[in-house]
């Protein structure tokens, strides 16, 4: 076997990584980073969110809770938000603090990774809001045209 | 009633859009465009695709054939492709062209607001394929922990 260093083997593998391939393993990356409640739970621990009182300045990134993800997440159920969370942990995006409260008290935040990943996110949130009146208007056009 | 701009009323929907809110609209486009199949059709429309002989240069953007995006991308089903190829017309995100040769050619290309769109998911698709390592070295890490 002939020996390869480790950054070679990385180098090989980012030139092998084609989320166009079916079997490629980036594809089911893509996959799971193209959900919503992934871009939501990461745009909201990195501060793009409402402002409440007393919060940090928007934009910081900051730890929530799970109970505040619950309630800044509207409409997501508690077993949508713990499966999405324990992906997110294990895929090394999030990491999960407890502190040994009574009761315990367990919060969440962006790795490095996870705010690498916050910056794309962020942009496709932005996006969809900024668009959405030319989104809903071209809506309306096709539908009237095949009327 | 109060007279409004169409100005005045965009400005005003734009301020109220927030995609954290389950009953906005923006929430479900949010949930569109976070999509697979939507985010590895704009990448092959927007020619972030691997090279073919004759292709044009890479990140240009360009049309192409039902079939063509069919090969692309690999494991889509006809069904799949079809509806998701519909939504984007809807939404005015790809423009759809019939050249009635024999037999008939249908080809699809980006609208600006969908060049607009790839720009944010062309980020994605290659943040995937980069960091695809340190998410299954995380994996890793985070399974063998709890053994």
């Amino acid at each position: 076997m002939a020996t390869v260093t480790a950054a070679q083997q990385r180098a090989q593998a980012k030139v092998e990584y084609d989320a166009f391939l079916a079997v490629c393993p980036s594809r089911k990356l893509l996959d799971r980073i193209s959900d919503k409640w992934v871009a939501l739970i990461l745009a909201g621990l990195g501060s793009d969110a409402p402002h409440r009182p007393g919060a940090d300045c928007a934009g910081e990134p900051r730890a929530l809770r799970y109970s505040e993800l619950l309630r800044l997440l509207a409409g997501v159920s508690q077993k949508m938000l713990t499966q999405t969370l324990r992906s997110l942990e294990r895929d090394g995006l999030v990491s999960r603090t407890v502190v040994p409260t009574v009761p315990v008290t367990v919060s969440y935040e962006l790795t490095d990774l996870g705010l690498s990943l916050y910056g794309m996110m962020r942009g496709l949130k932005a996006w969809a809001e900024v668009h959405m009146d030319d989104v809903l208007a071209n809506r309306e056009t096709y539908d009237t045209r095949g009327a």
